[in-house]
This record gives C-alpha cells, sequence and structure tokens, in this order.
C-alpha cells in the first residue's frame, strides 16, 4: 500500500502506548495481561488502515484483535481511527509478519486473518507472500490446534499460489469461496482496499484453513 | 448432459466390443493386455461426447486413455467419433464411476481426469458428486503413488466445494488455476463443453492433485 509520507507518524505512534504496543517481543505469552481478561486473541497480519479490525472489535467485543502493521505511515492511520473508538479489546504492533512467532507464544492465538496481502507476483518474491511455507511455520507455532487462518483477497495469483501453498504445508481447507461478495456470506467484514474494488465487480476470493496437529 | 434418446445407441456400441470394454470388471488389473504394451493408463471418468479424451490419444500415443461413460446415448456420440480414427491408444466402459475400483486394480492407473462434471448442487445431493470422498476413496485405490488427479469445470460451487472435500480427505494440491484460459497454460485440450462456454467468457477452473501415502 502506497501512501503520502507522514513525518510526524512515529512521534504519535510513540505516544499512544495504550494503543501501540512498543515492546511487542516481551508481551509474548503475556498478552492476556494487556487486555486484563482471558478470551480469545484474533491477529491480523498486515493490518493496513486498521478499518477491518477495528470494525472486528466493535463487532465481537469478547474477542481481543492484534494489528500488526509494518510501515509507520500506514498504521498512524489505523491508530487514528482507533483513537475515535473507546475499544478495549483493540490492540496495534508496529512490527514485521515475519517475527510473529517472537511476539506470542505457542498456542496464544486462536485465529489469524491476512487481508489483501502484497501480492509479489515475482516467483523470486515468493517468500515475501504471507501464505509462504516460512509464515506458515510461525502461524502454526502460534496458533491453537483449533486455530484457524482466514485469508482475503482480490489477487488471483495469489490466491492460486496460497491454495497450493497451504496444501503442501499440510494445511486443511475448511471452506473456500471463489467470489465472496456473490455467496450470500453476510457476516463478512471489509477491509477499506475490498470495499473499494468489490464496488468495482473485482471478485474477492477467501479461504479458512486450519493445521492438521 | 441431456442429449436425445437413440435407440440405436445399445446395439452400435455392443458391436464395437474393439472400442467399447463389455466386461471391464474382467479387465481389472489386465489392461495392458487389451493394449498390449506396458504404457501408463489415464482414465477419464464421465468422459460424454469424448473430444477430450480422442485428442488426448491423438496428442499422446505413449499413454492409454480409457473413458467411462454411464448413459449410452452420450457414450455412442464418443464411439462414432473414435471410429474415425486408427487410434490404438484408446478404450471406453460404459459403467458407472462409482465402480472405478472393481474395474482397475490397485496402482493401475496414471492419472484421473475428471471434466466437467454434474455439479449436483443440492446439498442432499453431495455424495453423487465425483469428489466426494467416496469416489476419492477408490481414485486412491486405483491411482499409482505418484498418480495424478486433474479436475476441470466452469461451477464455481463445484470447484469450491472439491477443493475443500480433496483437502479433507488428505489430498495435496499442486496446481490450482481459477481462469485457466487467461493463465498462460498451453498445452490444454478442451472438451465440447469447455469451448462452448470459455468462448462465452465463462471462466474454467482447474486443479492438479495427488494422494499423500
Amino acid at each position: 500500500m502506497r501512501v503520502r509520507h507522514k513525518p510526524w507518524a512515529k512521534d504519535l505512534i510513540a505516544q499512544h502506548p495504550e494503543w501501540v504496543i512498543t515492546d511487542p517481543y516481551d508481551q509474548k505469552g503475556h498478552w492476556h495481561e494487556i487486555f486484563a481478561n482471558d478470551h480469545p486473541i484474533h491477529v491480523e497480519v498486515g493490518t493496513g488502515k486498521g478499518q477491518f479490525l477495528i470494525e472486528m472489535a466493535k463487532t465481537y467485543p469478547e474477542i481481543n484483535f492484534i494489528g500488526i502493521e509494518m510501515i509507520s505511515d500506514v498504521l498512524v492511520m489505523a491508530l487514528q481511527k482507533a483513537m475515535e473508538t473507546e475499544l478495549s479489546n483493540l490492540r496495534f504492533i508496529r512490527g514485521d509478519g515475519n517475527h510473529v512467532s517472537d511476539m506470542f507464544a505457542h498456542d496464544e492465538v486462536s485465529e489469524i486473518y491476512l487481508n489483501f496481502s502484497d501480492p509479489w507476483p515475482k516467483k523470486r518474491h515468493a517468500k515475501r507472500r504471507l501464505t509462504h511455507e516460512n509464515f506458515l511455520k510461525q502461524y502454526q507455532d502460534i496458533l491453537k490446534a483449533e486455530g484457524r487462518l482466514i485469508f482475503k483477497t482480490d489477487n488471483q495469483g495469489l490466491f492460486e499460489y496460497s491454495l497450493t501453498s497451504l496444501s503442501h504445508y499440510g494445511m486443511v481447507l475448511d471452506d473456500v469461496s471463489l467470489d465472496l461478495h456473490n455467496s450470500g456470506v453476510t457476516d463478512n467484514i471489509m477491509t477499506e482496499y475490498e470495499a473499494k474494488f468489490s464496488q468495482k465487480g473485482q471478485r474477492i476470493y477467501r479461504l479458512i484453513a486450519h493445521f492438521k496437529n
């Protein structure tokens, strides 16, 4: 996602440790203490401007949501949106999805969302795709046994790649939708990007999968 | 597939045992004798009017192809087309795909094709779909360890179902195309149905999968 550079972004993020956890590695295994409850934890890797996770947090108050976003100029937009709410079940991490197993303990997470991740279409960049086995290994580590991975994209190539990547890793597909917005699914919460592209008639793909144990 | 009833179909089929094997259960484990060679055997379940398999047989003379079709009025159209050729690597079976493990021995088959199978959209008919686990069990039995299942359809619901059904059965997806005719694949041989529907701009879905052993 390309966004305008915001020189003030890092400062604003640093000023709001109640929203953006500054020491995520120290929280590994202790996220329940931050939320002061033992509700399930759902993590979005690549949370972007935050609309999806904020709506999820409003809709499901009994679930704790954590959004990871690498780019401060993007994360700050999620932060500003979150600050307009009083949500207590939402936090952000400025960090790299490639380090999730350093941020969360084994079995600490109940669900992982990947929404409209960068497709990295060139083959030599395949390792950067969030459904590459290097990432799957980490998701498997932090997800509970019954935990699910929920992945949405409008990118056909990334979706095709992801189906085979997950399958080769040994994951089981529980649900696949090849046109989510015309599938009768009624509880889908959209990202900014999803709302824009589905209005243009672009198909949205979604899969739900779990790891075999 | 609805076709006009042909009262003469069964007679014509019976008159051509060199094309349509009349006793497929007796051939179990002995198909190489019919072809008088030990080339790999590829089976199409639901061969319809035969265009796909006849083209495959022309293109790959070192492979033996067997098409199974239940409906005589349909199979006879494949037979008539085959009779215009001199192909020695092609045979047909009038029979039910649900009995393939009675027709072929363990490990006797190298590839199975399912092309534009009946989608049976009603949930109560799921067991009739050729990618239901009851069929997968039989495919697993007759396919060699490195054998592949290749499935094409234009039916989105059937393709979604098949991805999850294969995955839950423990199959591994080697390749998925969500728009085969715009994917750069150049060696795709089309069925009658596929040619017609892809011309109308309908997407063709394809998956290639294998069983874990």
